[in-house]
């Protein structure tokens, strides 16, 4: 299904506004899950809204949560997010890491009582428009192995990082610290397909290419073995148990638990303004050689070019613009079964 | 070839005094590369403290080198290494970045000028006793592929992580961006041995398993592919892009290149002080916690254990203090041969 940017985004407000989502957060929610489909980054996009107003309707997200700072310092703060959409306190958060980084060089901003975030590019990569970098983490509940275990032990814990650049793209990666995010294996799941033989291992944590056995029976193999699970350990120490948010299994998950109830997630997020360091041109135009330098590298045989991280992603949100988003047919269906769910008229909004 | 801590402290600092070190900075040094031996982290410890001596003598690490900051805000600092040993300029800027953040609760210092600064978990490290988390990281002379290059695109930029505990053992996260650091590659080759095939590519971008082509015609493999590739390019935005430190093939090798010139690596420290977002007490029960219920995971076939992040390198430590470190044979034959370079007696310094 192609849909263009203006009109999705308008339909995940009009789905938000109807189950009493403000104006102004609904469009908050919009912004985040439109560009991250605008990214094709379909796993944490538009897809999860359906999920996201089931537990709305259910009172576990809180229509009304207004998150707010609970303790702060001139370079920190602790926000409680009352539990209200992952986008909004999340946002929420980062803009109070962008403003203290913007009076004090840094600032680390934690957050508890969160729910699913959705991609963590995202709010790294609000900090590129301030000529700052961002830094954005966040836990969940445990899908994935631990060398020596059986099982899952830690959440895929995504990590998010951007860079503003001169005339070059801006870097940003998005990243779970698994070897893949368990949306990319309930993606092959809905399509039917089978999948690598490193991304899953089963119960009795042996590889396995089905994806049907995640999150019941299967957990994620962590990237690069321990490197990955130290990564998402860090992760856990930082947006959960520095802030007070629920760790490893006290996360409810925010598709499968009972949409009455909070989820509980953590994140955290850091915000560094480049002026404090060197004037913002000289860091653009070291960061710009670097890029141009890496463009220029020798390609290994068959590869046209060398990407950038978030090359790709800036790359397919212009042609998204111009030419409309291509949903996946797992996205398609999610918006349809939302638009079900409330009566909305789907084709109305999206022609 | 086995050695006491004590004893092979005791002969870095006299290898470094006799080339004209202080007392003080010596026996950083020291503290440094042998602490990372007690780890078991080889690659990384006295090994490589012949090399450090030869760009001593050759002037390119000044032995009287200073570290200063150069530019400075409360919760941030620039610091100039003044091309003084790597362990040198590198704990000063992470005790400058403690004595911050304890003063407001987070901070980040960037290092320029610096050379090779050995396991970057050391530099975290420093941060349990403080009851602070710690972070450190470096850039590199490059030595890793990206997806679609040939040849090496950035440095194996290695990344720290360690946060206190209470009854548990610390977390502690040493890590190369690469799929394996270059001194494991090396110390293959010194050993004669091959390597798996997932570790480095040849001057065509194939796989290979001759660690003998490393690095002159080898490049590392970057962890997980685009996710390694994209955290190693952080590392050169933090350490070296924002700092003025040198960027990718801009850095000198410290160990093949010309020893009478600075290296000019870059590398970021960040402290996070606990006791400003929670009572220090109740951090350490909920880290306690979480590294319990890990320990009580349900096990992999044939699995003992589920080790923490750091808990190999802590019991590896505990048993070294007590028993002498065992030295693998590539870190011994380094030893000897620094001995014989300045005409010291190992055998009388470490009987």
């Amino acid at each position: 299904m192609k849909v263009s940017a203006q009109n999705l985004h308008a339909f995940c407000v009009e789905a938000l506004i109807q189950v009493g989502v403000s104006q102004a957060d609904a469009r908050t929610t919009a912004d985040v899950l439109v560009t991250t489909d605008t990214w094709g980054t379909f796993t944490h996009g538009t897809k999860a809204l359906r999920a996201y107003v089931r537990r709305l309707r259910g009172g576990g997200l809180r229509k009304n949560g207004r998150p707010k700072v609970v303790s702060e310092g001139p370079a920190w703060a602790l926000v409680d997010g009352d539990s209200s959409l992952g986008m909004v306190s999340s946002e929420f958060a980062m803009q109070t890491a962008l403003a203290k980084a913007a009076a004090v060089g840094i600032a680390f901003v934690g957050l508890r009582n969160n729910c699913h975030y959705g991609a963590a590019g995202y709010y790294a990569s609000m900090a590129i428009e301030k000529d700052m970098i961002g830094i954005s983490m966040a836990n969940d509940i445990p899908t994935v192995n631990a060398p020596g275990a059986r099982g899952s032990v830690l959440g895929s814990n995504p990590f998010g990082f951007a860079a503003p650049a001169g005339k070059e793209k801006p870097i940003l990666l998005d990243m779970a610290t698994s070897t893949v995010a368990g949306g990319k294996v309930f993606a092959a799941a809905a399509l039917g397909k089978t999948i690598p033989g490193d991304w899953l291992l089963d119960a009795n944590a042996k590889p396995t290419t089905d994806p049907t056995l995640f999150s019941h029976a299967g957990s994620l193999t962590p990237l690069g073995g321990y490197k990955g699970y130290g990564i998402a350990f860090l992760i856990e120490v930082l947006s959960a148990i520095l802030t007070g948010a629920a760790i490893r299994w006290q996360v409810s998950s925010w598709t499968f638990s009972d949409p009455s109830k909070p989820t509980g997630h953590g994140a955290a997020f850091i915000a560094l303004h480049i002026a404090s360091f060197m004037p913002v041109e000289q860091f653009k135009e070291r960061i710009d050689r670097a890029i141009r330098e890496i463009h220029a590298a020798e390609k290994a045989d068959g590869a046209g070019r060398i990407y950038l991280p978030g090359e790709m992603e800036w790359e397919r949100r212009e042609k998204a613009l111009v030419e409309g988003i291509d949903l996946p047919e797992d996205v398609s269906a999610s918006l349809r079964g939302l638009a079900e769910d409330l009566n909305l008229d789907l084709n109305r909004i999206l022609r």
